[in-house]
C-alpha cells in the first residue's frame, strides 16, 4: 500500500509509491564516470589558468604559494553585480534589474577531485569559505537572500567537471523561502516551539531514519522524503543563519557531510546530487522560529508533469531503507 | 541587463538571464526522435494489446469498431484505488495510505502518431475524454484534487512513446494549489477581481507575449515565463472548473491548444514537453477567484541546485521574443 506523507516544514505532501518501490541497489549510478586527467588545460578552474576567471574574491592558500579553494565571480553570472536593486511597479507588473552577485567556489585544484573524496581539513577549508563568502554578501546592502548550492554531475544540471560550488545573492526573497517562514511561524505561534528543533527532535528520537551524526550536526533521510536518498542536515543547536556558525561546529559538519556524502558516493556509485544550504541573514540570525539547514537530493528518478503540476513528489523508496542503505555502506578506512 | 520579474499568480520570482539568453533556434531538439511503426506488438497502448492494460473505464468508439480514445487504470499506478483516505496523525506526524485514482488516456491507436499533429476532431475527442475522466474522479468522495498532464519525451519524463496522458486523483490538496489558491484570494479580497482574468486581460492588452486566441481561448508565454516557451493556455471566460467546459468551448479549446503544439512542433522540432490542467473541483466550479488553465513547459533547460534552493527559474529566453518566434512559426496548410 502506497503512504502519502505530510512534511511539516514545507506543507508538501509527497507519495511514497511502495508498488512502483525499487530496492535500494536499483538506484546506483549506471553511466560511468569519465576519466579524468589532474589537470585540464582548457579548464577555466584548473591551476596555471586562474586568468581565465574573473577577479578571484578570496582564497585559502596553499603552503606551495598556490591555493587549496578560490571563490571567483562567475563568468555567465545569472544577476550582474553593478547596478540598483529597485523595483519597478507598472500598473499590473513588478520588475527589478536582474541585480546581484554570483560567485563560483572551486573547492581543490585537482581537476579529477570530487567533494566526497576530499580530504576532511580540506572540506573543512570548503566550508570555511562557503562562511565567507555568504558573509560577505550580506554585507551588500541590495541583497535580501543568498543561496549556496553544488551541483554535481550532468543529471544535476553541472556543466563543468572540476569540483565547484556556487553561491548566489538576490534583491528578492524567493518565494519558496518566504513559504517557509510563514510555515514555521505559524508553528512557533501555535506550539512556541521551533518546528526545525522539533523535527530534528523527532527523527533523533525515532532513529529510523537517521544516517549519521556527532556533536553539533545530525543527518537523516526525512520522514516525507521527497526523493531515493533525500538526506537533511540540520545543525543541533538551533541557528538561523549558517554565518554564525562557529569554527569548531564548521569542523563537526565537515565530518557529517564528508560522511554522508562518502555513503552515497561508495553506496551508489556517485550519482549525481544537487545540495543547497537554506539559511537567513546574519541580520536575522537570532529569530527563534527559523534554523538553517543543508538539503541534498540524488537526482537519481526524473521529474514530470505531475511534479510540475502539483509541487508533490513520488518517491520510489521507502524513506526507512533509504537511511538503512546508507548507515550500512562500509566506508573505506 | 538581466531582469527579475514578479509572477503574481504564483509569487514566484524569475530570473531573465538575457545575459546568457540564446537565440530560439538554439532550444531546437536535438537528438532525433526515433523512426516509430504505426503498431508496435509490445506496447500496452496498441489496439490489439488492448488486454495488457487493466480493464477500460472509457472509450470514443472508432466507426470501424475499433477506438479513437481510450482511458484505462495506470498499471503502475502511485496510488491504489482501495480503501479509505483517513489521516493518521501519530504525534508530531500525519500520513495516508495512498489511496486515489490513477488513469492513463491513451491519445490515439497509432503509435507513432504525436498529438500536436492529431486532426483537429480527434484532438477535441481527446479533451472530451479529460473533460469526462475528470469529472468522473471527482464523484469519488475520497478525492480532494485531479491533476490532467501530459509528459512528451524522455526529457519529460515519459517511459512509453504511444501518444499518452495521464490523470492523477489525489486524497489530498496539493501544497502548490493551497499557496495559489491563497494568492487568488487575496488578490480578490485587496481588488474585488479574479487574478486571472486580470492577468489575461493585460496580456491581451499588451499583446507582445500572445501566441494565439480564438473566441473562447488565449495562449500566451507568461510575462515571468520560467523557461524559454512556457505557454499558458487561459479560458477567456470565467470558469474555475475544467469540468465546466462546454462542447463549443472544448471545440475552441482543440483549436488553440493545437495551434501551440503545432507551434512548438514546427518551431523546435518536435521538442520534449510537459503540460499540466490545473483545475478545482466541480463543487468548486463556481468560485469567483480562481480560474482553471494548462501550463505547458518545453523541457529545453535543465533545472538544477538553484532551482532546487529557491524554488526561482532562471529562463534563459526573453519571453517576448519565444511568443514572437511561435508567431512566426509557418505552419503546414
Amino acid at each position: 500500500m502506497p503512504e502519502i506523507r505530510s512534511n511539516p516544514i514545507t506543507g508538501d505532501w509527497v507519495i511514497i509509491a511502495t508498488e512502483r518501490a525499487k530496492r535500494p541497489e536499483e538506484f546506483t549510478q549506471r553511466t560511468a564516470r569519465p576519466e579524468l586527467p589532474a589537470r585540464a588545460p582548457a579548464c577555466p578552474f584548473c591551476p596555471g589558468n586562474e586568468g581565465m576567471t574573473p577577479e578571484e574574491q578570496y582564497r585559502i592558500p596553499a603552503p606551495d604559494g598556490g591555493w587549496l579553494v578560490r571563490a571567483v565571480p562567475n563568468r555567465f553570472a545569472a544577476l550582474t553585480s553593478e547596478g540598483a536593486a529597485e523595483r519597478h511597479v507598472n500598473g499590473f507588473r513588478t520588475c527589478l534589474d536582474g541585480v546581484g552577485l554570483h560567485e563560483v567556489i572551486v573547492e581543490t585544484p585537482a581537476h579529477d577531485a570530487t567533494m566526497a573524496r576530499l580530504a576532511l581539513p580540506h572540506l573543512e577549508q570548503v566550508l570555511h569559505v562557503y562562511r565567507h563568502r555568504l558573509r560577505a554578501f550580506y554585507k551588500d546592502r541590495r541583497i535580501e537572500h543568498v543561496i549556496l548550492f553544488k551541483n554535481h554531475g550532468e543529471a544535476a544540471g553541472t556543466s563543468l567537471v572540476h569540483p565547484h560550488s556556487q553561491i548566489v545573492g538576490m534583491p528578492v526573497l524567493p518565494n519558496q523561502l518566504r513559504a517557509r517562514l510563514e510555515e514555521a511561524m505559524r508553528h512557533w505561534g501555535n506550539f512556541g516551539e521551533c518546528l526545525y528543533c522539533r523535527t530534528l527532535r523527532e527523527e533523533l528520537r525515532d532513529g529510523a531514519r537517521v544516517v549519521a551524526q556527532n556533536a553539533s550536526f545530525a543527518a537523516f533521510v526525512p520522514y516525507a522524503a521527497l526523493s531515493p536518498f533525500h538526506v537533511w542536515v540540520f545543525p543541533r543547536h538551533h541557528i538561523a543563519c549558517f554565518g554564525d556558525v562557529t569554527d569548531p561546529q564548521l569542523a563537526d559538519l565537515a565530518v557529517v557531510l564528508r560522511d554522508v556524502l562518502l555513503r552515497l558516493h561508495v553506496g551508489l556509485n556517485d550519482p549525481d546530487y544537487n545540495f543547497v544550504i537554506r539559511s537567513l541573514s546574519p541580520q536575522e540570525g537570532a529569530l527563534k522560529y527559523f534554523h538553517w539547514y543543508i538539503s541534498l537530493v540524488p537526482r537519481v528518478t526524473k521529474s514530470a508533469g505531475f511534479e510540475l503540476g502539483t509541487g508533490m513528489f513520488i518517491n520510489t523508496a521507502m524513506p526507512e531503507r533509504s537511511a538503512e542503505f546508507l548507515r550500512c555502506v562500509s566506508l573505506p578506512g
